[in-house]
């Protein structure tokens, strides 16, 4: 089934019913006092965002971007590109507005929700026998049993070590066979991170949800919820999977749906 | 003079002595390590960003983005934009490469260089009864007296109170006859904060020479000696003039002359 046609069916095959209770769950969006029990300090900072550039592998297959030299220095007297680009590419966030009818926009993601506390659950031995493996609740109970509850307002990071194949077909392919495969969260992981009120998730992957997914059902469960996303992240596994903060740099344009952004750590 | 007349007359009036200059004195851009005496705890997080719209101020006066909805949630699932925008437009980075053959384009720039102290020098007083206003060297070492000498790696901040007039023409013609008017570092500014070795200056109007300017001899000294600029930064009236960090979220697109990014002050 082309990439397409899943993003044409998403909404006949769940319907509005999950959706609608979703966003009924977002009432209960940690408030910025809430979301305050981060770490404060800091002796580190690791960047978390790959380079865009034309090549950058991309969900649908088509070029990331077009940089056209627009001014040149030496004719000029300075230098300037007009870029052009779909906004779900590089490491870059999804809004709720991604994936409901009415959510918040980029630009209305309240500051508050993007610094916050890091908790990364690490399933890179998994990935790496299973190109296609998905985070489960018992990859999220097994890390709070270890590391404690998860904290309302956090953002929770699948680390996947999918990374280290960004610049290689296997990034978007992840299968011997060339199907489009990679980790991802599996759909019923939302329901539970929405009992810790987190505030957002990432992935070091093309997609919230695994590659090998035909409905979206991550995204729909989770950005319906009206919180965040990060796809594409660099260097989770520089970070502790306990302590850091992300300063997650999403862009402030008017209507956006999401779109790259900066994004660093703060260990 | 118009404004491309007056980016067409750039190289040729001041020649290439003061950049090769300027770029000569980037030999001493402060380490990572000299860059580490900052601020590392903070209670509180501020938004020096401006949303971006199409109807955001430009230097040129040209529409700052167009946003066009190619994805609705309706119909395909999900929503999306293409985006298209010349680099420099809402709260945007100057990368060296902006004003330089060869400096470093923005995804280039160190992130130990974007995470850094914020010295903020307040001219709204002067700017207040003269559009046109410029940071002078004397209000360097006034700030100085008094809250001490600025830090290696340290980004310096013009003040001029200006982002409180971002949705008027004033912002970008401050005066009563309508004339290309706000304010900015006077180029002799740039020496001075290079002997300081600072990494990035940061203004809230729409450049980092005052409207008047006809030469942008302050763009060439400062982006020529491979050091950032930030324009357009909102709320740097929110912060205290001495002992904030900011975090100067550049957009890492490769080959980039700046763009627009995600900045926030930790305090």
């Amino acid at each position: 089934m082309c990439n397409a046609c899943v993003m044409g069916h998403v909404a006949n095959r769940l319907g509005r019913r999950g959706i609608l209770a979703a966003i009924a769950a977002a009432a209960t969006l940690p408030t910025p006092a809430a979301a305050q029990s981060l770490r404060t300090s800091f002796t580190k900072v690791v960047d978390l965002t790959h380079t865009l550039h034309p090549n950058f592998p991309t969900y649908g297959g088509d070029p990331a971007i077009v940089i056209e030299k627009i001014k040149n220095f030496a004719t000029d007297g300075y230098n300037m590109n007009r870029l052009t680009y779909a906004e779900h590419v590089g490491t870059h966030f999804d809004a709720p507005a991604h994936f409901s009818a009415t959510g918040p926009t980029v630009d209305q993601l309240p500051v508050q929700h993007l610094v916050c506390p890091l908790a990364i659950i690490d399933i890179s031995a998994r990935a790496a026998t299973n190109a296609d493996g998905q985070l489960t609740p018992d990859d999220i109970t097994t890390y709070e049993k270890k590391y404690g509850r998860i904290q309302a307002g956090a953002c929770v990071a699948l680390r996947s070590g999918w990374d280290a194949n960004v610049a290689t077909p296997k990034f978007r392919n992840g299968t011997a066979s060339g199907a489009m495969a990679f980790p991802g969260f599996r759909p019923d992981v939302a329901q539970l991170l929405l009992t810790r009120n987190v505030a957002g998730v990432a992935v070091d992957t093309l997609s919230l949800d695994h590659g090998g997914s035909k409905d979206f059902a991550f995204h729909l469960a989770w950005l319906g919820a009206g919180r965040w996303g990060l796809e594409c992240a660099a260097n989770l596994g520089q970070l502790p999977v306990k302590g850091a903060t992300i300063i997650a740099g999403a862009p402030k344009i008017s209507g956006g749906t999401g779109g790259p952004g900066r994004v660093f750590a703060l260990v």
